[in-house]
C-alpha cells in the first residue's frame, strides 16, 4: 500500500466533465463556462446545464422550467413529516428526513435508469425550495404558501418562506445564490453522493448522504456560522477587536480559507459585490461594513504579516447576504443546498454512467493476534 | 495532480485502529482480534469491543448490555414514520427514515462530544432492530411486539419480527451473523460515514449515509440479491444449470469476488458452518446445497480455468442463512445494517478525535472557456 494522504488531500479519485477549479488563479467553470457568465442566468438553465451538459435552446429551457414549476408541491404525507419536527432542529435535519421519506413514495421508485433518474432529479430540485420553506412556516406556527407558478425559482423560494412577493433585487440576488452554490467538483458533500451511487445505490439515498455531509460546519454549515459570527460582532466598530481576538487565540474564523483556492474564491468576489448592492438596497450597510473590515484585518494579519493564503471562501459573503435577505440562520445550510442539488445530481449522474465502487484502503496501525 | 486511481482502490485514506484486513491470507481482525475468536460471542460484547477498544470486564459487558436493553423502544413518533411508508419499499429506506427522524428527537441533538455520542452510539444501536422488526409487522399489517428485555440483541429481534421466541440455534446464528457483519475496515458505507463526519457533522447523518450506502446491490444490498438468486434457482439439481449460463454470458454473479480478497473471505467460511448447522436444525438441505454447487462450479470454471479469485464473501452464506430464517428478503441489508452500524459507530468516532476534512480531487476532462 502507498503512503497515507489524509483527507485524501491532492488525490485524484475520478474525471470529471462537469466543473473546472483553477485553485492558483481563482476560476471557477461549469461544464466550460466561467461561473462570471453564469451568475446572472437562471437557476433552471444553470441545472439543467449541470445536468445535461449545454446551455438548453430556448425551446428546452421553457419546457424544463416548467416541468419544475408543476413538480413544486410536496404531498400531504412529506407535509406530515415536517409536521412531525422538533422545532430547535435546523431546516437541513428536515430536508434530509422529507426527502428520505419522500423516496417511499417516488413513482419511479428502485429504477435506476437514466430515464428514471433524470424524472427524479426534477422532482428533487423542484420540491427542495418547498421542504424548506415549508418547515420554516410550520416552525413559525403559520400557514403553508403554496408555491406560485408566476413566480420563478428563486422569487417563488422567497415568496413561500414569507407569504410576500420578494422585490427585483433580492430575487436577482437568492437566484445568483443558488446559481454560485450550485456544483463545485469534488467537495466533501458531492463526494459522498458519488461514494453512495458508487454501490449502484439509488439516487434518494446519494442526495440524503450529499445533505448530510454538506450539513458540518467546515462545510455548508460555515453559512450558518458566519450569521452567527456576524450577529455577535454586531456593528461595524466591534469587528477588528473581535476579529484580533480570534487571531491572537488561533480559533478558526468561519467563512475564511479553503482547501483549493489559494485566492480569493471567484464565487466570493461576485457575493461581495452582491452584497453591497443588497446593502444599499436596505439602506443598512452595518453587515457589509462588518465583512468588509474582517477581510482587511485578516489580510492585514494573516495573508501579509504570516503569508497564508486565507481569503473569503463562498460561504463568507453568502452568510452576509442571508443576514439582508432576513434568513433564521437554521435555514442558512438548507438554502445552500436548495442550490447545490443541482451539481450532487450532475455529479450521481455521471457516476452512474462509469461507475467503479469507491472503496479506499486504511492503514492498521493497532496490536495483533490478540485474545478473547 | 498525481494519476487516478479509479473507486480510489489501493489508495490508503487513513489510519485506524479498528480492523485489519490481510486479503492474501483471508483474515480479518477487530481490535486485534481475529473474528473466528469473536464469532461465537455476544454481540453486546462485540459492539463495546469496537467502539471502546476493548473486551468489557464482566462488570462493564454487564452494564452495557443492560443499558442497550433499555434503549430499545422507539418513541410513538418513529413508529408513526413507519405507518407512514409505502410497503414496497426496503426495511433499509424505512431504517433511513427513521434514524433521520430520530435524529430530530435526539435529547442530544447538535452535541458533538465524545460522551455525547456515546450516548446516541448505544440508542442507536440499541434501536436498530426494533425499527426493522417494527416496519416487518407494519408492512405486515401485524401488531407491534414490544421488545423483551429477558431476551438477547439477536434473540429479541427474532421475536419482534415473528412474535415467538426463537430457538437456541437460530439465535446463535443471528447473533453471529451481527457480529461478523459488524466491521470491515474501509468499505463504501463505512467510507462514507466518515466522509460526513469529515465536515463535522453529526452522528446521525453519518449513519444515514451508511445506510444509504450499504443498500447499493454492490454492497450491503448483496444479500437481498443473494436471497432473490436462490430462490430463483429453486432446487439443487437446477443449480449448475444456472451458474454456468450466468458465467457464459459474463453476467455478475452475486455474493462472489470482494475488492480486497484475494482468497476465501473469512467471515464466509464461519457463515458456510452455520449455514449447514441451520440447514441441518431445519430438516431441509436444499438451499445449502444450491450454495455448496455454486461454489463449486466457479471454483471449477473460473477459479481454476481462468486463475481469478472469485470466492464466496461474506453476502453469500449470509443470503443463505437469511433463507433459512426465512426473511423477507426486502429485510435483509436493514439486518446487515444491524450488525455493521456497530462498525460504522466506532469508525465515526475514530473520525472525530483526530478530523481531516475528507475531500479528494477530480481531473476535469471537459471544454474550457466556453460562452452562454
Amino acid at each position: 500500500m502507498t503512503n497515507i494522504t489524509k483527507g485524501l488531500e491532492g488525490i485524484v479519485a475520478l474525471e470529471t466533465k462537469i466543473s473546472f477549479i483553477d485553485g492558483e488563479k481563482g476560476i471557477l467553470e461549469y461544464r466550460g463556462i466561467n461561473i462570471e457568465l453564469l451568475a446572472e442566468q437562471s437557476f433552471d438553465i444553470v441545472a439543467y446545464l449541470l445536468l445535461h451538459g449545454e446551455i438548453p435552446s430556448m425551446e428546452d429551457a421553457h419546457r424544463f422550467s416548467k416541468l419544475l414549476k408543476t413538480k413544486r408541491d410536496i404531498d400531504a404525507k412529506t407535509k406530515s413529516v415536517l409536521n412531525l419536527c422538533n422545532f430547535n432542529i435546523e431546516a437541513m435535519d428536515a430536508l434530509r428526513t422529507a426527502v428520505s421519506h419522500m423516496s417511499h413514495c417516488d413513482p419511479d421508485l428502485n429504477d435506476n435508469s437514466l430515464d428514471a433518474n433524470l424524472r427524479k432529479a426534477t422532482r428533487l430540485i423542484a420540491k427542495f425550495p418547498t421542504i424548506v420553506a415549508g418547515f420554516q412556516r410550520v416552525r413559525e406556527q403559520k400557514k403553508l404558501i403554496e408555491p406560485d407558478s408566476e413566480l420563478t425559482h428563486a422569487g417563488n423560494f422567497l415568496y413561500m418562506l414569507r407569504g410576500e412577493k420578494p422585490n427585483d433585487v433580492e430575487t436577482r440576488i437568492m437566484n445568483a445564490d443558488f446559481v454560485l452554490s450550485a456544483e463545485h467538483e469534488l467537495n466533501a458533500s458531492t463526494f459522498s453522493t458519488r461514494v453512495t451511487v458508487s454501490t449502484i445505490s439509488d439516487l434518494h439515498s446519494a442526495i440524503i448522504s450529499g445533505l448530510g455531509t454538506l450539513k458540518g460546519p467546515i462545510h455548508g454549515g460555515a453559512r450558518l456560522a458566519v450569521m452567527n459570527m456576524i450577529s455577535e460582532i454586531g456593528t461595524a466598530d466591534k469587528t477588528e477587536e473581535y476579529i484580533l481576538h480570534l487571531i491572537k487565540n488561533k480559533q478558526k474564523i468561519m467563512g475564511f480559507g479553503h482547501r483549493v483556492y489559494r485566492t480569493m474564491d471567484p464565487r466570493a468576489k461576485i457575493f461581495k459585490k452582491m452584497a453591497k448592492e443588497l446593502a444599499e438596497d436596505n439602506g443598512d450597510m452595518n453587515w457589509y461594513q462588518i465583512g468588509e473590515i474582517m477581510e482587511e484585518v485578516i489580510t492585514r494579519e494573516i495573508v501579509v504579516k504570516k503569508g497564508k493564503p486565507i481569503y473569503p471562501n463562498v460561504d463568507f459573503y453568502a452568510g452576509i447576504i442571508y443576514k439582508y435577505l432576513n434568513f433564521p440562520p437554521k435555514l442558512a445550510t438548507a438554502i445552500f443546498a436548495i442550490g447545490r442539488i443541482s451539481g450532487w445530481l450532475a455529479h450521481c449522474l455521471e457516476q452512474y454512467a462509469d461507475n467503479r465502487l469507491i472503496r479506499p484502503r486504511a492503514k492498521y496501525i493497532g496490536e495483533h493476534n490478540k485474545r478473547v
